[in-house]
């Protein structure tokens, strides 16, 4: 999917959100354990409950891979299962020397079809353009939203310059706005203007709003340029707001409360 | 495995070599094609060819994500295969807010039984310490073997200490020599004698020698502890030393001869 494709459709749900579906079988729905894969189960029913209010979706990879060849298979399930106008990314956090990369890149856009894979940065510009493919999208790693993100990406490269910025100027040269998005974390909501000096125009995946504490307002104040230039992921907060039979009607919900938040911010700051 | 097992396995076998399971279905042997799982086949053999000659094992993840499904069935097969007194790595460069690197530790030591599995820094101490589990590997990508090494983990943190020394320093806090090891790429072996000065007990899994250029006897010099702390992986120089039926007889000698080199190596630096 092309940039404009994705504006067109921000507009058209009046929505930025991307749900993550990181199904964990410790607290998916227990009627859902007699399925024959109560992953791909789950999955289907969030989709279709929140399809209407969100743009995107983004499967971390960790949940499929924890439950082995079964995982896999639930996951290109699920990527085969999501509407083909729907952003598709794989929270994979790959990046490998040039070869192996472009290996992933064949397992994550060939073997299933997902727009954007998530990358790491440590390993430099060969490990990362072999993900840059037409109408395929890297996600850098730029800022994250854990506690650790405090331990390398502020580290100081000269008077003015924090590691995770100087990953954003570095990058940056190696593929366009068209290509290359990075992840910014909305519990960091205040550098996010300082991120937008650098690179006015590229999307920014934005995770930390709900569980981990990040304000969906600031980030769209600091955030949000000319084409949104957000997606904003929630996890938790929508896939397991219910926890029973109607788990799919509480997602829904979940979504739509976030959409309706979203087009206050659209209306305001776009 | 622990440290002390690892250790005699090496003086047992007067070898540091770890062989890398990178198998490309592009390279293998055309007669394997017939097999039920070519990728499978060609593991096989190449363990049962080089296992007196080598410590350690390492499929790299990616060549069988390439795959699909079937790739990841493949993996399982061939950690199940690997003999039990052999080190297992799974270069997968994995590393996620903590739930998420949980549920890769999951994977890889409790769907798949591996000692090790290479870890990316970027995102700090809790994307790292969930996979510090009682006998197992978390292995810290540091200095990388690739061009792109020279993109940010160079970078000068102050007047003394680069990216790659602060990554060192900082994650050497989290766990001791028993349950961390570092990647240190053969192609800058004049900086082992500096990172061996940060930490002079852990072992370094060492990439880049053969294909990629670097010098056994250089990371030897520069690189050994008094428990030989490394582990030198060649991949493409052992499994595909030979093309055609007799493909694991070439990767024998080619173990075998690196097995040579390892043995004057520890004679003389031990």
């Amino acid at each position: 999917m092309n940039r404009t494709t994705l504006f067109e459709n921000i507009q058209q749900k009046a929505s930025f959100l991307c749900v993550g579906l990181d199904p964990d079988l410790q607290k998916i729905p227990a009627h859902l354990h007699k399925e024959a894969d109560p992953i791909f189960a789950f999955n289907q029913q969030i989709i279709d409950a929140t399809y209407q209010y969100c743009v995107a979706y983004k499967p971390n990879t960790a949940f499929y891979e924890a439950l082995g060849t079964r995982g896999w298979e639930s996951l290109q399930k699920t990527i085969d299962y999501i509407p083909s106008d729907s952003f598709t990314i794989a929270d994979a956090k790959r990046g490998d020397i040039g070869n192996t990369s472009g290996l992933y890149a064949k397992a994550f856009f060939e073997q299933m079809s997902f727009d954007a894979i998530t990358v790491a940065p440590y390993m430099g510009q060969d490990s990362v353009t072999p993900f840059l493919h037409d109408n395929k999208w890297v996600i850098l790693l730029a800022l994250t939203s854990n506690p650790g993100s405090h331990d390398f990406q502020h580290l100081p490269i000269d008077d003015h310059v924090q590691l995770f910025e100087q990953v954003i100027k570095t990058s940056s040269q190696w593929a366009g706005q068209d290509q290359l998005m990075y992840v910014v974390g909305a519990t960091q909501a205040d550098r996010l203007a300082k991120i937008r000096a650098l690179i006015p125009e590229h999307f920014l995946l934005v995770p930390g709003v709900g569980a981990q504490g990040g304000s969906l307002e600031a980030v769209a104040r600091f955030g949000m340029n000319r084409q949104c230039g957000l997606l904003v992921n929630s996890s938790r907060g929508v896939i397991y707001a219910g926890h029973d039979k109607h788990f799919a009607r509480a997602a829904a919900q979940a979504a739509q409360s976030l959409r309706q938040e979203m087009q206050v911010c659209l209306d305001k700051y776009l």
